[in-house]
């Protein structure tokens, strides 16, 4: 699986991010041994050059968002970042400019939320990165999202839709300001950590949106065997979404763009009605923007509701990169 | 990060591969809780079309070469398989026959190795496949690679070279079944699963190889501080690998390509010299091939050794994907 390059890439580049985590021998074995917790859970995503992001995405956010999207997985069952894996397909005609700043970029996350790299491969081959990361996360009793309750609040992390907009933000009709700033939404996800001690104090389900805040709000209907009813008006849209909207003709159909778009990684997540106080008091002392969209009752499926009580029509409900 | 046609693939095709395993949750979540044990491992290989596997080859034997791939690397560390995550990038034009085929040599795997999936991520793009496979295994004193002592003896299962030679099966002057044996040598490497306890108990080092028996040979002594020295007449060759050798012209200079050619997936593992008859006995009664063929001394580097004792010249010491 390996050469030269690969053996000076991991000792020069690599190695560094793994320091202070003993079972990984700073990246030398083929294997690393976890460490003992609690509880510890695995998540893996992969993205793909040219599906998870553009091709001209600068490495160092495709690294980041590498690692965010996974640690989003790890917040949705609040689970505490603890290490992890990573596996690249470096395309054949990569740079080793690109490579420097695709670790550069890593090594600024994987210190900001304290996870530390303890193994993988690298390998090259075809014409596009392929970055696959296993995450691990420390925690006694993961948050699931088989287990929302009718009666249970809906809340969701942030805002909707604007990884969205970021991925066409180069055809918007907007500011430049609000333009770059919905890019950098889509280029570089925020991962909510600091909900991840809240989550598990006083959620009752979760999970994270990568599919779309409706299409992620069924996976998580079906697995506990309820309905979600979702106020459209209550989903919270950024101040540069909200003027795409007042640029738009129809706002109530881009609205349904906004939240069936996909690439949010904003964390869906449901809380007893008993706790819906001290969630609320919770995150704002985490200084963490959550905002209570719905409510989960008797049923199935996903109802999204208008200002008048209507249901919506929506005709697809989430962004599909299979 | 997934759509309709992940959901029914995953739960038609893969979550019948991680029945048994509670914290997989049927496949139906993003993270998989790991089961409490003594002791876990972790390691992570990727196979790329056209890298690592030919674009030709069947899909059903890629995904058993990719799970064995990583449950070498287990054995390696005498660590017993325990459950895996796949990624999987399809190449765009994949027909649901090759991913059919694709599931059922994993399951058949999966089944003999008594190692469930539990986790992982399915996505599109591009034009080749690209499958990453983290594997986990449980121990609680995995073996190590630096930790071979001068007086060790060195041994190597199976034997060495048929993968190389496999690769280039279809260009070899030899009979049909010699060169299907071959072939299927490439493509399917064994993962020497009977031997975890046995070099558990009685060896000091050890490494799986991948890159060419004098590579790893030269990763092992590097990290633990040593040098080998290998008698090349004693390097276990196969009758179909013994049969292209005497057709060719330069005995030995074919040989040194077997030794650094790559691909074979084999166990190069150190023995304390008072542990080497119980070695011999203990892979006897397990029924796996093992040969003695060199010696851990004093020093640095790989020394390879012809019959009257002189040093072989190695010009390439293995094969590099990077």
């Amino acid at each position: 699986m390996s050469g030269t390059g690969e053996f000076a890439f991991i000792s020069q580049s690599l190695a560094p991010l793994s320091a202070g985590y003993e079972g990984a021998f700073d990246l030398t074995d083929d294997a690393a041994i976890l460490a003992k917790t609690a509880g510890l859970i695995a998540t893996t995503d992969t993205l793909v050059q040219g599906v998870h992001f553009r091709i001209e995405d600068p490495l160092d956010l495709v690294a980041r968002k590498a690692l965010r999207v996974n640690i989003s997985d790890l917040v949705a069952m609040a689970a505490t970042p603890h290490a992890f894996m990573m596996s690249i397909v470096w395309p054949d005609d990569i740079s080793s400019d690109d490579q420097k700043r695709f670790v550069e970029g890593l090594a600024v996350d994987a210190d900001q939320f304290s996870i530390p790299l303890i193994g993988g491969d690298t390998t090259r081959g075809g014409d596009r990165l392929v970055v696959t990361i296993t995450a691990f996360g420390e925690c006694e009793r993961p948050l699931r999202r088989n287990t929302a309750r009718p009666g249970d609040r809906v809340f969701v992390s942030g805002t909707i839709g604007d990884g969205y907009l970021g991925l066409q933000s180069s055809t918007l009709n907007l500011p430049d300001t609000d333009r770059r700033w919905l890019d950098e939404r889509y280029q570089l996800p925020e991962a909510r950590t600091s909900l991840i001690g809240v989550l598990r104090e006083l959620a009752s389900a979760g999970l994270d949106i990568s599919d779309g805040l409706i299409a992620d709000a069924g996976h998580l209907a079906r697995t506990s065997g309820v309905a979600l009813e979702i106020d459209l008006t209550e989903v919270p849209i950024s101040n540069a979404a909200q003027s795409w909207l007042k640029s738009t003709r129809n706002r109530q159909e881009c609205l349904v763009s906004l939240i069936t778009g996909g690439d949010d990684y904003e964390i869906l997540f449901c809380v007893p009605d008993d706790n819906a106080e001290a969630m609320m008091a919770a995150a704002r002392a985490v200084k963490t923007k959550i905002t209570e969209i719905g409510r989960v009752q008797h049923g199935e499926g996903v109802r999204v509701l208008d200002e008048s009580g209507e249901i919506v029509q929506i005709l697809r409900t989430g962004f599909t990169h299979f």
